[in-house]
């Protein structure tokens, strides 16, 4: 166990780039903040470098952090280290997986359920999803181009341990389509058209993916074109179109078949 | 037209306490920010006392805004009027209807599907959920004890404009709950519990509410004993709950009835 009170300690300038894309790919770790997800991370097997915390918030936590990893730090750096307000001063710095550090294709195996992220920007929404992926029991969540990365330490956060349930992966989304159709799976897209397929018209099945698209301007052409169907959640009031975070809740419930 | 250029101007602190509920109250008056609210609140033909731009906004926008109403601002002002961290620069100060400024009881003529708030607290969440309510065509909503303001910045924000088109209450929900009851329309609770029945299980109907609890705690007890029968989506996960506003938009949507 080491102490470091100083903000200028070379340390914490590393750990505070993790907040970054570019510091992030430069060193293939990421900062996870707050107390349920340290202790996630903990359970999870993750390989880690440290679990970083105040020493009030060390009094405080009921699960047992390894000797050998932990730095206590100031209150101060807590604060630069965070993206929160009102931060709880402990944070793990984690190495981000091999196969999620560059784009990876399906491995033929992909049964189950899965969620394709298609340029997602918002953080809370991306986190949220995949939240209500892992509630409804989905097996994956495939981030897409333009989709906000996995690693962002405002999706890490939304995501509430979601990211330690089910798969996250980096990936082409005209590959993982092609594959999954290969496979004879369903692939989902969703548009804002009446013209498209009511969703509560289509037959729930186990294997299948759904495509969700970018919060102002839906999902790539390109894909559309090239999916088993495209969905429609009908609005029958004067709302323009629903949040992208409970339009994927919604369908993703009423798609998934579920065992008995 | 007039044009004001100090943040010392004595209206431009009037107008700044209208983000607080005090100030509010104190003037039965609410500051709605954004050129598509304040759109929605012209078209809507409610009772406002002037539109508030800074002439770059107003060379942007494509509605028009009533002479007489319109108050020249500088960007400054805009600032500091504004709860965003850009902001377009555009504001309306609307009067709060009367029926909005206290607790209201139903009036024996409330058929469709109603969503009732218990002490949900986080303004996205809100207005989310009040924008999927829209969407799915409720008639209304009721924002009951514990439930953060109506016409907070951020409340008002994330409706988006759904705000003008269903009825939003301020309510004691144990009225709401028995008087819906006494029209034999069904009142839907909500726990985190598998005893509940699940929704699915639910027969659509056109008439009915349905309640939403607090993010952490759920809706309160008292409550959960007098529904018609309280409602459980079932996680297949490992994650510990759903989002509110998701867990709301899916259940909108899967116990409302549709007209053919």
């Amino acid at each position: 166990m080491e102490t470091i009170l100083s903000t200028q300690n070379s340390r914490v300038k590393e750990w505070e780039k993790l907040k970054t894309k570019k510091g992030r790919r430069k060193t293939g770790r990421y900062l996870l903040e707050g107390r349920h997800l340290v202790n996630e991370v903990l359970q999870s097997g993750a390989e880690l470098d440290y679990v970083v915390s105040t020493q009030a918030e060390l009094d405080v936590i009921t699960f047992t952090v390894p000797e050998e990893k932990l730095v206590i730090i100031s209150e101060k750096i807590a604060d630069r280290l965070s993206d929160t307000v009102t931060t709880q001063g402990i944070f793990a710095i984690v190495q981000i997986p091999n196969q999620q550090r560059q784009l990876a294709e399906p491995q033929g195996n992909e049964a189950g359920a899965w969620l394709f992220l298609d340029n997602i920007q918002d953080p809370g929404n991306i986190g949220t999803m995949v939240r209500t992926a892992d509630a409804a029991g989905f097996a994956g969540v495939v981030f897409g181009k333009g989709t906000a990365d996995i690693f962002n330490p405002k999706v890490q956060r939304a995501m509430q341990g979601s990211q330690f349930h089910i798969q996250l992966i980096l990936g082409n989304l005209e590959i993982w389509l092609k594959q999954f159709q290969a496979a004879h799976y369903p692939v989902y897209g969703t548009e804002l058209n009446p013209q498209a397929k009511q969703y509560t018209d289509i037959e729930q099945v186990r294997d299948f993916a759904l495509i969700m698209g970018n919060e102002g301007n839906g999902m790539s052409q390109e894909l559309l074109k090239q999916t088993t169907a495209n969905v429609y959640i009908p609005i029958t009031g004067q709302a323009e179109s629903l949040n992208v975070a409970v339009a994927a809740g919604i369908l993703m419930f009423a798609l998934k078949a579920n065992e008995l």
